[in-house]
């Protein structure tokens, strides 16, 4: 009988080559060849491993036959201290090894700094335009900013989750919905784990997901996709909807942090100057509406919602005014908030709620939910709504739940806006979009 | 101008009072009453915790009016050492206060310790059964399993995807898919995240994703759910499939640490032992099939494929034979793989491939893809496949992919058989299957 025992080989990766620790060390790295610049007598082969790239020198001698980009290699060879090297450090090949050469050559430049392809080229050859370092460290980042969030929720005590995404009613509501056939009966995509969040506020306390919503919308923009990361967090006991202000702030501060300390090569490869998070304006929406409208001269057209154009003037507004990429734009009008959205009690057109804006676009939207069952059932009524359909729901509340409330965090966008993107699509491996179905 | 600063109170947790640092110390602890009893005098309060319970000692004078199970409370208490005390220590409520309260008393008997409901009775009632404390630690051993994966595997390099879970076209294949209206294109509901992590490996050599998959099976059956969670991952630059059986190996023994570490109140609430995985056993699906089937006096019936009572059989005579609660059977026949399986080059009737059996049930499948572009084409002609169809996945195999292989975890069977449950139901918070929708 053969037993396994769990030992792996540790692959090299490109922080520990640049980091210098490994200078004078012979290192054995297996990784695909990404460009091939032949200087005449010397080859410099960039080697692509999975955090970032190395300069390899190679010899005449040491080229095998057949050696071309995209071939996955195993290469060793002497770490060497190198100034005109990307990083300061390159690794002079002994021995290089073929493990598998492509049948085709690549149909995008994807070893040069910038792709310069229209989006919807790059978009549609996805699978290959994925391997330039550039459009690469973008899902770095949004890694980071994913295993921040779990990370620090985790700390404060919270419980992860995976609520179904195959549902039987959606939260929102709405038309915005994708319906599918299940087994006979109607279902839907869920828009989000709202119910189920809540739910299992009533459970643990304090729960946060990370998983796919599905919104149907018709519109193709810049800033929607029709299948994106939703970052969740519900939060039981909260002493007012500023709890959760803080605790988003404190997770923003938790991200920064590890980008800075474990993603410095993406960060530097795309020139992101981390944004400053140690404190960020809180301000409503009546006021800041109309401090942006009188600033810049633009007229307020619709009184219970922001416009697009509206929050990027509010982002400039706060850049400018408090030197700040971040807002929190609190007490957004009852009207546009869906029915389980706690009124403010000194005055209920407004909710005890927020969005919260990233240079001029919203990234999160949070808020209080009512725990009172009777209230939760008057204003489902007062709008027209059936509580006998949402039972299930509503047995949260009737069998007690404590004040909460909690956010959203679209992933892509947060990626996007930090990366510095025009598009949301460029923030998401695979878009689904009205037109784009695949790759 | 108001700002945020990210600062929050801790909530205390359960672990801090039981784990006897506070002891003498006046704490501030808000949860759910979880249950009350009066002894005549005096009454014990068991107050819910995120991660356990407390026993809270309250006078007459103490108790406010209206207090009763599933109210949300706020109580301020000194700690002190009780031998018989749930844990070894309990909290004197000097005050306590009502955050909210529930509108009826609870359909079920939530705070006894076994539920005894039947389990389609528990799972309509789920949003309130799941406030059972046992019912609720097989989550938090859930939580802990996928939070395993995920660090382990970042600590090895890996980096983290979310592909899309809407597509043009099944993994698998056959009719165990899910379709929707896709803006009146056919689209389907992803079975795996297979096309896309394979992709991911051209990218950045290692992968993984935890996310739901979707698998329209017909049968309803206590092992199968049609909504579950996957944790996938894919490795290039293999040396053999074996590497892939050395790294699941270590996501176990460094998942039952963390568990053993983070989660001992839920493994001692559900009487877990955590099995040893300090070695498994690696057999030939070819040999335990016969083995077994000798042993046990259960003829072959099916030569390509295991049954489910010859997994159960596998598993009691690996237990019997070498002690493990688990086993890497590997080399299935090729007829059962899917088309990108690697054919053994030994012999082409079986695949470089594996799963892994615990306590007789498959928790994993993965093995080794096929990463040259002719011989993945010719695979699919051989089935009778058109590859014109599969333009995009074809296209890293076209431009190079390297070594790779992968596998996928069902994280509900996991956690299932660690929790000695005897319907994946249990192990999944709010279960889909043929019949079942909500809650």
């Amino acid at each position: 009988m053969q037993f396994t025992t769990g030992i792996q080989k540790k692959e090299r990766n490109a922080k520990e080559i640049l980091g210098g620790e490994l200078n004078g060390s012979t290192v054995e790295l297996r990784g695909a060849v990404h460009a091939l610049r032949d200087m005449g007598g010397i080859t410099f082969l960039t080697l692509r491993l999975s955090d970032g790239a190395v300069q390899c020198v190679c010899a005449p001698g040491a080229l095998p036959q057949g050696l071309e980009e995209e071939c996955a290699i195993s290469l060793t060879g002497t770490v060497r201290a190198e100034a005109r090297a990307p990083g300061g450090y390159e690794v002079v090949a002994r021995s290089l090894e073929i493990l598998s050469a492509p049948a085709q050559g690549m149909p995008a430049p994807i070893s040069k700094w910038k792709l310069n392809l229209n989006l919807d080229t790059e978009l549609s050859l996805r699978p290959v335009t994925l391997r330039n370092l550039r459009t690469r460290s973008v899902f770095r980042i949004q890694e980071g900013l994913g295993r921040a969030f779990r990370e620090f929720l985790t700390e404060e005590g919270f419980v992860e989750v995976h609520t179904p995404k195959i549902v039987h009613a959606g939260a929102e509501g709405g038309s915005n919905i994708f319906r599918l056939d299940y087994f006979g009966k109607k279902a839907f995509l869920a828009q989000s784990p709202q119910f189920y969040k809540q739910t299992m506020v009533g459970v643990f306390g304090r729960v946060f997901e990370v998983a796919p919503v599905f919104r149907a919308e018709k519109h193709a923009t810049a800033r929607h996709l029709n299948e994106y990361t939703s970052m969740d967090m519900e939060v039981g006991y909260i002493h007012s909807f500023y709890d959760l202000v803080e605790l988003e702030t404190g997770y923003l501060q938790y991200a920064f942090r590890l980008l800075a300390r474990d993603y410095a090569g993406d960060l530097a490869r795309l020139e992101i100057q981390l944004p400053d998070v140690s404190r960020i304006p809180v301000i409503r929406f009546q006021e800041v509406k109309e401090l942006a409208s009188q600033k810049y001269g633009r007229p307020i057209r619709d009184p219970h919602d922001l416009e697009p154009e509206e929050e990027a003037n509010i982002g400039r507004y706060i850049q400018e005014e408090y030197g700040s990429d971040f807002v929190y734009v609190t007490h957004y009008p009852s009207k546009k908030r869906p029915f389980y959205a706690m009124d403010d009690p000194e005055d209920s057109r407004y909710t005890l709620s927020f969005d919260l804006l990233f240079r001029g676009m919203e990234v999160t939207t949070g808020g209080q939910r009512i725990h009172n069952y009777h209230r939760q059932v008057k204003k489902m009524e007062d709008r027209g709504m059936h509580p006998e359909e949402f039972q299930d729901y509503l047995a949260i509340h009737k069998y007690g739940m404590p004040p909460h409330g909690g956010l959203g965090i679209g992933l892509e966008r947060l990626t996007m806006k930090l990366c510095n993107r025009e598009n949301v699509r460029e923030a998401c491996l695979f878009p689904r979009d009205l037109n784009r179905l695949e790759p």
